[in-house]
């Protein structure tokens, strides 16, 4: 029998940390004077409440060992308790949204996917606004943490490569949790306040850089507009990539800068692997562009580094509406968005270092069929890759084609057509935000689609935000039996 | 330096047989006086003469052993050679088709993918519809030899398990294929001329019977007709579906049962899934036919049946447009068609056995990370599969994955839409027929869309038909140092 103490301890605390942290929107709209702070007073109360009941209750097993069982059941725990207690204020405040749309929003919030279901956020309360951006930059922060502790541990999806790299705390997994993350908010913060810094620089309101900076962090998406970034064309673009890039890369190598030395961050392959392909799909985007259509240099190229880098990170911010670009970018950032940025930071999808280590695997599998006697090993970053880390890596990789479609298939049951379908699992499942078409496109949103669909979109964009693997070794027999 | 005169020799000699092959559609043509013949006469004088030279040029390397480097070259100068002489009677004869289209249709038949850019096929010379047909009869044998000769030695996409299958004669690789391809080329011809009676019996016309009893075992999907299968509903479907799956079983299983075994066929694990997946998939389509659309059950059930059992084994007949059924059989046929039939048929596509060893590969790797001591091993037909045959199977649904995308990338990029690039590319690479939307769907036909496209998906159908990776490893620059 699985000892759930800690895990409840652990998901019972965010919860109250959660909880506590309604106290900012509540005190937003108190200054605002809107009336809308009873709906925070009551989500904040009920939230703390619980969370921190669970917790006393559960406090007799803290200094219980956090087993390989536990952590697999505390990180899916997390991201699917949180959301539950994040969508009451979409439930009693302005929004007075359904379940179904309140839990799609906490979700899409938690796991910095991006999607809406909201219209109207023009006129929204700022608490509701700013409840949203927090969601997001509470999720992008929680996911380098987990990437960085749990991951490599769970060996899930080839992260035990990054294992050498998490601080040695003496194999204890809480402990070592708390030192990084405290590390790692640290520079969170700091890089969310250094963007909204340049975010109110080139233009924008105090309270549109605060939100923006927190969800360019996470890599999350929500806007405090219905047209999301058109509202800040020009200047906000560039401002945004640079951000939306420094997130995507890997927090570890952050750390390292703070110690000073830069050399593992140049050094880096997923790094280099990263603004390489960045690079040559901003060129692509450009040269069809100008090429093809004709259009401005200065204008093509803004709007192909800021919506390149968007869809590429997950982040999932639109200036333009890319689908009336022709077809080609269509199809593109589709793929595009199964890119996804680096492992240790707050991006999703497959990211790039497994698509490094496939091809690696590919590449080493044509010379072995070319020449069975010769012995070829896919190597990463000067190493051998272990046998067991690619299978990993392989692994997930069928299991996200494998989930995709599995998906696609069960929303297009629920009656949506095939370009929702497709992009709508692709979108939930890499965490990017919007999907192609008409309805959830980069000008569309969540709302239209049926309940089913928006229940099925939310375990995708759980699945997806914890590697698929985290999960799935739930449904194992053998897992409860101990 | 590679000695190519072993795969001149056998590329002419099959291009001479080719054109040889031209008399029978002469001689249809010459008996209906439609005054077509000359067309074929002409090719079958320039591929015979053509192939013939070759041959002899080449013939002092005859008994010069085939080694593995040779062995990808013939396998890909083959499928590269032949469409381009199948395609002559397509540029003479009454279809007058520039060449892209000539070559298009001719690589369509010889890799069975079954889509068509030619219309009005219902008048026209019986001559050069018997072609087509009987480009994908070849196609369809052919792969089968190449399936249980060549891919088990060159150890592509997984293909070694089937190694000891393969009849021992020596390891001389030309002896072998000739002992195997007599023995497959007796099956194959004794289930076309089933196939026919069957079709006669259920009331098709001589001529057509012939034709479409080629393609289906052939699982091409090449019809005599603009609207396909559409002309044939009723019995002659469900005739259709039962050869269409036996055409996509092991061969060499039916080598087994002619020498009084059935037990390997009943046994073998590829045969057994496939048959569930397809009872699943039919069953799925027929409930939701009935309790969804309220059609009546037994056209419901017919369609279904035949349907559903052309799109798995990538024949492409269409009895009807699915696209009208709504949104879920769309999404649904998509990811059917990347499933496949069994190895060491006429199917194309990922294949069974694939996702088999996937999934076996995907629980090990679920059950390792949850038990990290533990020792778990993927089996496959109760035997444990070597590192090294997981690791040729998930290279080949990398590839397969990747190229997919790549080729809808580069579909769009000529202009097509999402719905033609994505369904386009994946109809091409898994050699299916039809794609999905208006223009390339299953009432469309491929003269609509523009000519880079199709050479685009004329090299994608040879990828696709050469399992990828025989293909790519003529790329290595290590593979002509010889």
């Amino acid at each position: 029998m699985i000892d759930l103490r800690p895990v409840g301890y652990v998901t019972g605390l965010l919860g109250a940390v959660l909880g506590a942290a309604m106290l900012l929107p509540l005190a937003v709209d108190l200054a605002e004077g809107n009336g809308h702070w009873p709906a925070f007073a009551q989500s904040a109360i009920m939230t703390v409440l619980t969370g921190g009941l669970v917790a006393l209750a559960c406090a007799t097993g803290l200094h219980a060992r956090m087993a390989l069982q536990q952590s697999f059941l505390l990180a899916t725990s997390v991201w699917l308790v949180l959301p539950l207690f994040g969508a009451l204020p979409f439930v009693l405040g302005h929004t007075g949204a359904r379940p179904v749309d309140a839990v799609f929003e906490a979700m899409s919030g938690l796991t910095t996917t991006g999607g809406t279901v909201f219209t109207g956020l023009d006129t929204m309360p700022r608490g509701l606004l700013l409840w949203r951006s927090m969601l997001q930059w509470f999720g992008g922060v929680g996911i380098i943490v987990v990437a960085m502790v749990f991951l490599p541990d769970l060996r899930v999806g080839g992260m035990q490569i990054f294992r050498s790299e998490a601080f040695d705390t003496g194999g204890k997994v809480l402990p070592r949790a708390a030192a990084i993350a405290s590390r790692i908010t640290g520079i969170y913060v700091a890089l969310t306040g250094a963007c909204a810094l340049a975010y109110l620089g080139v233009g924008m309101s105090g309270f549109d850089a605060v939100n923006h900076a927190m969800t360019t962090l996470a890599t999350g998406g929500f806007s405090t507009r219905d047209v999301s970034f058109a509202a800040f064309q020009g200047a906000p673009e560039y401002v945004s990539a640079l951000f939306m890039l420094l997130a995507s890369l890997p927090f570890v190598r952050y750390i390292q800068l703070t110690t000073g030395s830069a050399g593992p961050l140049w050094r880096d392959p997923q790094v280099r692997a990263f603004l390489a392909t960045l690079a040559v799909l901003i060129a692509l985007l450009f040269a069809y562009r100008v090429l093809a259509r004709g259009d401005g240099a200065a204008h093509a190229l803004r709007e192909s580094v800021f919506n390149t880098t968007s869809i590429i990170t997950g982040t999932g911010f639109a200036s333009a509406d890319y689908q009336l670009w022709g077809t080609f970018p269509v199809v593109l950032f589709f793929f595009i968005g199964l890119i996804g940025g680096c492992a240790g930071s707050t991006c999703c999808s497959v990211k790039i270092f497994r698509y490094q280590l496939l091809f690696a695997s590919v590449m080493a599998q044509v010379r072995r069929i070319h020449s069975p006697s010769g012995v070829f090993v896919p190597r990463y970053d000067g190493q051998a890759v272990a046998a067991e880390v690619m299978s990993s890596v392989t692994s997930f990789f069928v299991l996200f084609v494998l989930s995709l479609g599995a998906t696609a298939v069960l929303l297009t049951f629920t009656g949506l057509d095939f370009v929702t379908s497709i992009s709508g699992a692709a979108t939930a499942i890499a965490n990017i935000g919007p999907g192609l078409g008409e309805i959830i496109g980069p000008s569309g949103n969540f709302a239209a689609i049926n309940d089913a669909a928006k229940w099925i979109l939310v375990v995708a964009m759980l699945l997806g935000r914890l590697e698929l693997l985290v999960v799935l070794v739930l449904f194992l027999p053998r897992f409860w039996r101990g």
